[in-house]
């Protein structure tokens, strides 16, 4: 086993509006399971291309009652084009089907949430262990295998300290 | 040769707005050049996934001054979702450089041109030969290799009967 | 935890020779490391496009002291045309740097590790656990997301149990 | 129309072997229909993820009485590994069906056609068109509308000669 680690608690959700989700989600109501965020823009060609598509198939990959798949939109620029409105039909057509948050604007720049992760830009994900703990942050494309990987190790983890 | 055939001319563009150039274009003024027309939506997937790609492929294969490439934003669905506004900055982050026009919208349905070329859906791709004459029209993924002899063909038309 | 499972020993290899490697590997000598066996022939297309790729990507993703990749070259079909040459410079041409070991002829069908695992085809992919435990086997091509977390599962559990 | 070009004729095929054809294929029984040869090597990652499945695709997108693809199998390197017995595994496995020669072996370096076209390596796309005259020639990975286009320039010529 490694050296104890102290890790820090992951900031929590700071959101206005959820997508495909009966009800808001939370860091606090999440406790006691891996949660993957998926941080992006709608129209960041590398989101669309493969942050949305990983966070699909990490959805895919592990059960929902170990893991929970969540996006982020962080809208940080041409805000007037990333309106709830056009994140609503983007969702459909991509046939996203996990729950989405919209993150709280903050003037013309970088929203809260994004802000209080200190995200260099979209796509950025995120792993954050059953404890709260933020874990891992990627910006741009990180590779399947780790990115699987990295999420079973929390998953294990998780188990082993029941 | 093949036998002569009789070639309707292709509908002219019914459009509201241009981007990426300072003067609106018309298959009028595009008359002695081959001109290829893609036909999409910004939030449709198949169109940033193949159909644009493809456009831009296309526009940098043929020199400008034979084959004119256009962008043709034919909203039939999720109208409020795919304003001029959002256009604008999804084509700032695709990096779309060739002219393209807003479609004229006709109330929640298909907007005028796509009616006028009775266009089954999105992406569509279209070929109008130096005369202005309607010549091929693809709904989905065309492979390359075709759509680039086809393009060549109508150049090779053009050429032949200066 | 999951109730505890009775996993079966992995059955040795029984090869020739071997590439990439000075000596000769085994199972009883990797003891202690989680083993990851690409079982490829150098002529099935899935293999060279699917499967070579993915051990490579593993072999990157994970360090060698924990996880050992290595490639198995079942040959069952075209015997006479995927002989230890040709395999050496496939080997040197695609860059595969793990060792490689040719699993044992056996007349004109299917080779001796290769009936051993019972394996269906080419590419399969095996996990064999610290304690030398068959724990996975994929004929085909399973995502790199699933293969990453199961090969995190068994190096999560090698750590636990030091 | 460009001002007339003297085009040298293509050098003769020497070859040694033909696979999926009865009878032996050469550019003078060729002349009149355009000719697309693929140079390339079975042990060739370039050749196998690019090259074959582009020569693939031009098969299937021009009629064969127009255009004739022509595999060349032109072994520079590991020559012991690259046998026409290996060879005939590899057409089949890679689903290969148009007429493939093994250019004749000329001690251990290039083989003669590879000198007599005086390519640079494999990959190497080749066209000649209908008067046997050698007209393109890719080393390397151009792409399909390019490939389309030039190939459809010399099916227009033809046809307009006629």
């Amino acid at each position: 086993m490694p050296p104890q680690q102290n890790w820090s608690p992951a900031p929590e959700l700071v959101v206005d509006q959820w997508f495909n989700t009966d009800e808001p989600q939370s860091l606090g109501t999440l406790r006691g399971r891996v949660v993957v965020i998926e941080a992006f823009q709608m129209l960041c060609p590398g989101c669309v291309a493969h942050g949305i598509p990983q966070a699909q198939r990490i959805a895919q990959a592990f059960p929902t009652e170990s893991v929970a798949v969540l996006g982020l939109h962080t809208v940080f620029e041409h805000h007037a084009a990333m309106t709830p409105v056009s994140l609503e039909a983007f969702l459909h057509e991509y046939r996203v089907t996990f729950p989405v948050a919209v993150d709280r604007p903050d003037g013309a720049g970088m929203p809260a949430t994004m802000q209080a992760y200190r995200m260099q830009g979209t796509p950025t994900l995120i792993l954050i262990d059953a404890l709260g703990r933020l874990r891992k942050q990627w910006f741009g494309a990180p590779d399947d295998i780790t990115v699987g990987a990295e999420i079973m190790r929390l998953v294990s983890e998780n188990a082993a300290s029941r």
